[in-house]
């Protein structure tokens, strides 16, 4: 039986949404806050450019984008980070040469509106929900000059983002938990342009950094050859952005901080004093949905930080998940919505989790040659036990474990690879057969401890 | 300079601090959301009495309130505890005879008002606050009928509870970090009459536990006779509030679960129906002020559950602290309120943690004879060692030691205990020299350990 479905928010999931639904036959109307961003040119969100990875395409293929935006896509190999000493190091993200690819953000929203109008969804633009009446499934909301309306939903999805409406309301209800946590570190946006010919003036297909401890520099490739970077610093303290606030601050901090990125910032000045320097916020909350009305889905549901590139995929594998329980369940949306809930809650704590501990890796971890090491030999015991061994990093990236499946072997990977480091240099004796008795029992080990956990369709 | 204080809330902390603050001259006007409880038979908010210890004491003192609630305060000098097979045991409090002391809310509250109106307070019925516009200090306000109005604040603080509506404003502030949780159990209210002659039917200075590992039954004494009983039990799961639906259930449950108690529960059946079954709340937030203009206090600040009898005294303290505070910086507020927050958060933190540790101890830990045995030891130690060593529970109890180092004492006073009692029976060993060089040694340890955290005036 279609419902008539409400989606609060047309950003990248509650477009992604709409399409899913749509293409199954509902009436699907999309209530979306900022203008039309085809027609205007406004901020396309809080970055410019995203990583799209193996979650994200998968919920592209059902919504039938992939070809379109792979020729928009830039596969990004690695991490090229550039070293305090001065030294640089590539660091491969896969073993078997996978990427993850800087997408621009507006243009993958552009396409998924678009597609989503074709398919005969109804955007609404510049319509600001305020609240929602949960219980009545009534939304609230507010015209560009102020004039209220409500509307009364059948059902209802809240994709409108880290401050959203829906799971305000729902923060009221009885008993539920909720919480919201800021970093202590702000970001914002810098660039670096191509050439006067055009040519890009960093490896393109990488994804740079600049670790420094307790901050860093980021830097993503576009199509039109630019680089967006991203500076992310504690907003108190010193080093901060407090501490930056005139031209020669920002000029000495990062000549020193970053002395080969500035020759190829032009701008630097002007683009540190113009952009805002946002905030970070990572949001928890419990229940998801609300009986079989109502449901947070994507950032609205577990806004996190953006570290481990995986905002937008865990957002499109709701949808993903979603999809898989219509198909299971058909028009029983209490089990739908009940079962979305039990089985993306946890996977929500997961990549929380893992985004805010990737932030210690990227500005900092990096940087220590050790970590290098390890990192190294976990793609190289990925190639000897593929059958047996795969990294956090790739479960996340490249493959749809569950985030919180991924999360519960990290313990087991900290253990095996603590016992193969202490063993001396691993590359050298990697023939030597007693160390290979030694290495088959530890990785039989390993795999006994997380093979009980659930894989999905994965290998373990 | 006086300042205009508006405070929200005439709850317990709203109303001394209205005291407080009027005595040293301000105007003070408050807005509370209910009815006159001195004129309307009204539910005194969510329990009927309150355990009254040294940080409440202290801060009636301030209000000049002491004798008055001491004729009406019911001193408990231990737990009494009635066991799963039947047997009775008391374990006492402190170990000079202190106690903590069950209060009336209600009379506790009515007292308070009346003093703060005798001062020369306003206060106004029926307000109930909406929302508050944080950076204008402006208050939205409803009457009963509906009518709503807007009052500016010059100086405002948030005593207005859990649910706190200065709290819900903040929390859509930049970068305010913000958590609410539930607790798996929920409580409902019972009680215990006195027999016809006015006779109480249990020891009255005690707090009396019925410890059931997962759940228990709690009640404390009354100046009417009455016992006021609170069964804490899961909202679901297997026993839980759900599962008990029919009077037969109910009653099958308290003759299993609680023999001895149904005997006195005469209305035990009526009781269970007509009363709600309620919710339990812990909450942070962080900041707790915004520049010189407001401040949150009490349960609107740090809501916590009611296992440690400290919901109340956190707030009283908070009020001495603010007072001490307003002694040190005079009318630089900018200066009160930012130490304010700095000083009272962390112990803000720290209750709501002892508060939910202390639930374990209640409904588990007591049931355990080696449990009771530390505990006896623990009071051995301060009589022996008096310079050395106060346990965890008497600092939170019965000093003003700040609870964040109460807190940070117990992982060393649960090494010190577990050495100790890794040794065999304590008591018959106490006279044995070999034993007692040994024990000077670890109390001497411990203490080194605690001796530098900040135990404000008090004895570490």
């Amino acid at each position: 039986m279609a419902r008539s479905v409400t989606i609060l928010g047309a950003g990248l999931v509650g477009s992604l949404l709409a399409i899913i639904l749509r293409k199954r036959g509902h009436t699907v109307t999309v209530y979306e806050r900022r203008p039309d961003m085809r027609k205007a040119a406004i901020g396309a969100g809080r970055s410019i450019n995203l990583a799209m990875s193996a979650r994200g395409w998968k919920a592209l293929d059902l919504a039938g984008l992939r070809k379109d935006m792979e020729a928009l896509a830039i596969p990004m190999y690695g991490r090229y980070l550039h070293q305090a000493d001065g030294s640089a190091a590539f660091q491969q993200y896969g073993k078997n040469n996978e990427a993850i690819y800087s997408v621009s953000r507006g243009e993958l929203n552009k396409k998924l509106m678009t597609l989503a109008e074709d398919n005969g969804v109804t955007i609404h633009f510049g319509q600001r929900c305020t609240k929602v009446d949960v219980t009545t499934n009534t939304i609230h909301l507010q015209d560009p000059d102020g004039t209220e309306k409500s509307v009364q939903a059948d059902l209802l999805f809240g994709a409108d983002g880290a401050f959203s409406a829906l799971r305000h309301s729902y923060v009221h209800l009885d008993r539920v938990n909720a919480s919201q946590q800021y970093l202590e570190h702000g970001y914002k946006e810098l660039t670096i342009p191509p050439l006067p010919d055009g040519t890009m003036q960093m490896e393109k297909n990488a994804l740079h950094i600049w670790p420094r401890k307790n901050f860093m520099l980021i830097a993503l490739p576009n199509t039109d050859g630019t680089f967006t970077c991203t500076l992310f610093l504690p907003f108190e303290g010193k080093p901060s952005f407090d501490k930056l606030q005139t031209k020669e601050e920002v000029l000495a901090f990062f000549k020193e901080q970053f002395p080969d990125a500035v020759p190829l910032m032009p701008t630097l000045l002007e683009d540190f004093f113009e952009n805002p320097t946002s905030a970070l916020i990572t949001t928890h909350i419990r229940p998801w949905h609300y009986k079989d009305k109502s449901a947070l889905i994507g950032d609205a549901a577990h806004a996190i930080v953006p570290f481990y590139g995986q905002g937008m995929n865990a957002g499109f594998e709701d949808c993903t998940v979603l999809s898989g329980l219509l198909d299971k369940y058909g028009d029983d949306w209490t089990a739908i919505l009940n079962e979305y809930d039990n089985k993306r809650k946890p996977n929500g704590d997961a990549v929380a989790s893992l985004a805010l501990m990737n932030f210690v890796e990227m500005r900092d971890k990096v940087a220590d040659p050790a970590f290098l090491e390890r990192k190294k030999i976990e793609k190289e015991l990925g190639r000897r036990y593929p059958e047996q061994f795969v990294s956090v990093y790739e479960m996340v990236s490249f493959s749809h474990t569950p985030y919180d499946t991924a999360m519960q072997c990290i313990e087991a990977q900290d253990r095996l690879l603590k016992r193969i480091m202490s063993e001396g240099d691993f590359f050298a004796k990697a023939e030597d057969s007693t160390f290979g008795v030694k290495l088959d029992e530890w990785m039989k080990e390993y795999h006994t401890a997380v093979q009980q956990l659930d894989f999905g369709n994965e290998t373990p």
